[in-house]
């Protein structure tokens, strides 16, 4: 029976310590209100929910499925109590604004919380993630009306969201999508086609569904300058905001998956269903756009969440587990086997997802910070910053911290052996969850690309150079005893702005170049950032004393010497160029028989 | 619907460019009625059979999976006719003894047969290798009069074969397992016991199924030198060889495992159960370790099948797909999109399947023909060499080859972006399938100590001087035109040579060294011998002209700049040692809250 705790020491340490959040919460007004014991009883009540709530349905929702019936979804025995006292709990609500019936707490929090579902139910946690995420959308670019008639539903669980942007020829590339969307009379428009993998595109938590849907005018533009935004309720909404008829959307299956069984994937067909326009016409892919950067930074927790829950699992088996003896003579002679915690080798695996993980959840608020500065800063030079910052670092968000945190499940798998490989201990399920957030919200080649592309090369390194500024600026504070991460995150700094600089230049003569080195230059800036992180974990823990804090230094350590090094690996792979992938004819790759 | 089309151009160049196969197998007694054109009938021939039998069978047997009833197991529809046309069409014996009914095939041949039926139903083919294993072990272990009893009839499939090690509480540290084995006064033994995670322990493939069983006598000494081997098979055998009465061995269970579900992975319960001594007592873990060696070069190829699976789907995928515009202009402006082949990532993840692919191809062969020189040469010094090179690549067979296919089957997967999660394209079972391969018959990490202690560190590694010697001799033969590889050759065998050093210097203060280095090692070694392979390969590819021939030094370019600089990140973790590894304590691991 696989176990879970929330890491809620962790936590403090990095809300408190390292990022001294309620200094920061303090001294914004919009954020003044919030201080660490508020945030403190939040994440124990969470803890809670994690454990006796979702955990218990992990397993039996992965067994179960959702199941398609009649034109309906049903999510697996237990979900929908568990989403009744998720948004009974206020849960939904709790990084939106007050004004809708939200909490206005800080992101810097929900991404602490959102780990702890993530660790326990990833499934479960997509529901609401996907109407959190479309509240997001319609609180940026919705009419006051709209707000009023959709969004307190939402917050209260009551009705639920989805994005459908997807179709069958159409993923990546949004501007050849062929929804339609043909106006009415009455101001509304008739939205007909097909979406595919469509995440709680039907199901049995709520009374109504509120679909956020791309769909393209039959005057539009071509491409990506010609889509709109629609809401497509699942039930139409009557003047006093009962919900009314039955809109034409439906699920016309679901997909069966390798993992997050239980969340429903739905193929959704619009058969002339009403939808109304969200913002302007041929605008749609901004609005689009907030939920899905939203998203992102949630697959990265995701990540987070499902290495956590790996740690803990494959850490309780390795200690329990007896088998073999030390190298350097038995540590438990009166057992019949050395618990396995005594070879290097697990121990390195182990260590791998341990530093993963406390890396991850240091960046993870460190951009919930940027987000927050970006909402609740009044300086408006403040805020410019962190909407760069937060624009550079949401690709890295979402594909290193997945990329990273899928090694890591992969090492706790193998710390049990056969026994990772059955259903009984979760690590298989663990695995096969956590893999769709590599892929889904634009695969994490697509993240490099917008990183390298958009976020790089197009500004100039301008946003990467601020962003290093900063990390030498913050590791030149550190002092003498701290020279070991000093140092390392200087260099790795320094190897990161050359390389920067190296693509910048290629990218000038051949486009090409910048999709040539992404994956690559997406973990070596990934490194750094880790590095980063360590260096300001470092710092906080040398303040401190006891074995907690020597921990944390300790690993820090290990990140560097056992780590880091990758980070040579891949600007010598950056270094090659890309020639060498442009040499093959196309017929070369379907050539081999 | 996935594709398989068995990559024999690239086996013939392996076989008859690369190694010269039928000058090997003409200058040596045992091999000299093996000729080039009956080998290259025999890959067709099972091309046919993988295509035809085996690939229709791999996506419903993953669905419907072994069951077991009332104590007996059930193979998913199709598979016992598959396996009937398989056993008569003499695919067992393949590479058995004449004089058993098999056809003397070396190994250099089988293991490309293998990976055909690894790339079609890895799930299929683990129940025909069981049976081979256990032919072997026997063969080399067994009495006259046992082997004139079980092997017939396993090579002609009427009767199949498993390895029972794996208890509970036992799997890697087999010193510990409890199965007893009691005297009786025929001369047989009572058995009593569990066995866990025993492949193929039950099926309704064969009339009998002849399990080999670790066991200890009642008097047997503690740990490893006092386990025995036992035939015990599910019918007892009759006089005239016929099928007798039920022994009392049987399945309790199966497990519900992450993938290879149409293998049948049993919990077996033996309640006295009647064996028959293999050899001498206490010497049981030599005659399975006859079997085990082989089922781990198998593992490899497993990968490789996997592997290359992944690859002709991806590659077909993406040059199907059409999405977004090459950076450098439309390549396709009548259509919609450009085909995703011109995205430089894309061609960047397929590269690395398919040099992974060719690397291990190669290697797999490489080892193969030192399996058969230990086995056909009659020079003993010739024999001896490639005995010590048969253990030393053994478990990189087993765990590099397994641990880079992994990453190329993820690399697949993720060019198919959301199609590649689910179960319709195949991508996501393949992954599913091939992770086992990582795990079982030792994990990799188990492999890997093997390496670096048994196979390196004990002998002061004078195996691997010899293999960098053969390395260096071969590289120093290439022309000018090769310096590329040439030099990446002797650069990557040096900086292997000294880390061997470090390693065995290290390992005399603090035998922790040892497994602290052991992963990254394994890495760092595979490295090196893919660039030997590639150094095979170009020089075989040199001599021809054509696309074909061109595009193999193409990729062994790609090879060298993009896939070879990881050797310096592994060899500085290696240098990074052990002591930051031991520095946690024991709670270290499980405080987290």
């Amino acid at each position: 029976m696989p176990i879970y705790n929330a890491p809620l020491a962790d936590m403090r340490f990095i809300l408190n310590d390292v990022f001294n959040a309620e200094q920061f919460w303090q001294s914004n007004a919009g954020l003044s209100h919030i201080d660490s014991a508020t945030v403190d009883a939040i994440l124990e009540e969470m803890a809670k929910f994690a454990q006796n709530v979702t955990l218990p349905l992990n397993r039996s929702g992965d067994e179960e499925g959702a199941r398609i019936e009649n034109g309906q979804v049903y999510t697996p025995a237990g979900f929908k109590d568990a989403f009744r006292q998720f948004a009974d709990g206020g849960w939904i609500g709790l990084g939106a604004d007050e004004q809708w019936g939200g909490q206005g707490m800080p992101k810097m929090l929900t991404v602490l919380t959102d780990e702890m579902l993530f660790s326990t139910n990833p499934s479960f946690q997509l529901y609401p993630l996907l109407s959190i995420g479309a509240g997001m959308a319609l609180n940026s670019y919705a009419s006051e009306e709209q707000k009023q008639t959709y969004l307190p539903k939402i917050y209260s669980g009551e009705w639920g969201g989805t994005m459908c942007l997807t179709e069958p020829h159409a993923g990546t590339d949004l501007g050849i999508i062929k929804t339609k969307a043909v106006a009415n009379d009455d101001g509304s428009y008739s939205i007909t086609g097909t979406k595919i993998f469509i995440t709680g595109g039907d199901n049995d938590l709520c009374e109504n569904i509120i679909h956020l849907v791309l769909a393209k005018t039959p005057e539009a533009p071509a491409g990506s300058r010609g889509i709109s935004l629609f809401i497509v309720p699942k039930f139409l909404v009557n003047e006093d905001g009962s919900v009314g008829e039955r809109n034409p959307v439906g699920p016309g299956s679901i997909e069966h998956k390798m993992g997050i069984k239980a969340s429903a994937t739905c193929v959704m067909n619009f058969d002339g269903a009403k939808g109304y326009l969200v913002g302007k016409e041929n605008e749609g892919l901004a609005a689009m756009f907030v939920m899905m950067n939203y998203e992102r930074l949630s697959m990265g927790i995701q990540g987070i969440g499902a290495s956590e829950y790996a740690y803990q699992n494959a850490a309780q088996y390795a200690t329990d587990r007896l088998q073999g003896r030390s190298a350097t003579g038995a540590k438990q002679p009166e057992k019949v086997a050395d618990s396995i915690l005594v070879h290097p080798d697990v121990r390195r695996m182990l260590l791998n997802v341990r530093a993963t993980n406390e890396a991850s959840r240091a960046f993870a608020v460190y951009v919930g910070q940027q987000l927050d500065m970006t909402k609740f800063c009044e300086d408006q030079d403040t805020v410019k910053k962190a909407n760069d910052r937060v624009a550079l670092l949401t690709p890295v968000a979402k594909a290193y911290l997945t990329d990273v945190a899928l090694n890591a499940t992969l090492d706790a798998q193998m710390v049990f052996g056969g026994h990772g490989y059955i259903r009984e201990w979760g690590m298989e399920q663990c695995v096969r969850d956590l893999r769709i957030a590599q892929i889904y919200e634009g695969t994490n080649g697509v993240q490099a690309q917008d990183l390298m592309g958009r976020k790089v090369v197009k500004n100039g390194g301008a946003f990467v150079a601020t962003y290093l500024a900063e990390i030498r600026e913050f590791a030149n504070t550190l002092s003498a005893d701290l020279d070991f991460i000093k140092q390392a995150t200087l260099n790795s700094a320094d190897k990161l702005e050359q390389v920067t600089k190296l693509v910048i230049e290629n990218a000038q003569g051949n486009p090409d170049e910048i999709n040539a080195a992404s994956v690559d230059y997406l973990h070596a800036f990934g490194l750094v950032s880790y590095a980063y992180m360590f260096a300001k974990i470092s710092a906080a823990a040398s303040q401190k004393s006891g074995e907690f804090y020597e921990s944390k230094l300790n690993l820090a350590k290990y990140f560097v010497a056992r780590m880091l090094p990758e980070l040579d690996s891949r600007i010598a792979k950056i270094q090659a160029g890309g020639a060498l992938l442009m040499q093959f004819s196309p017929e070369y790759f379907t050539t081999y028989a």
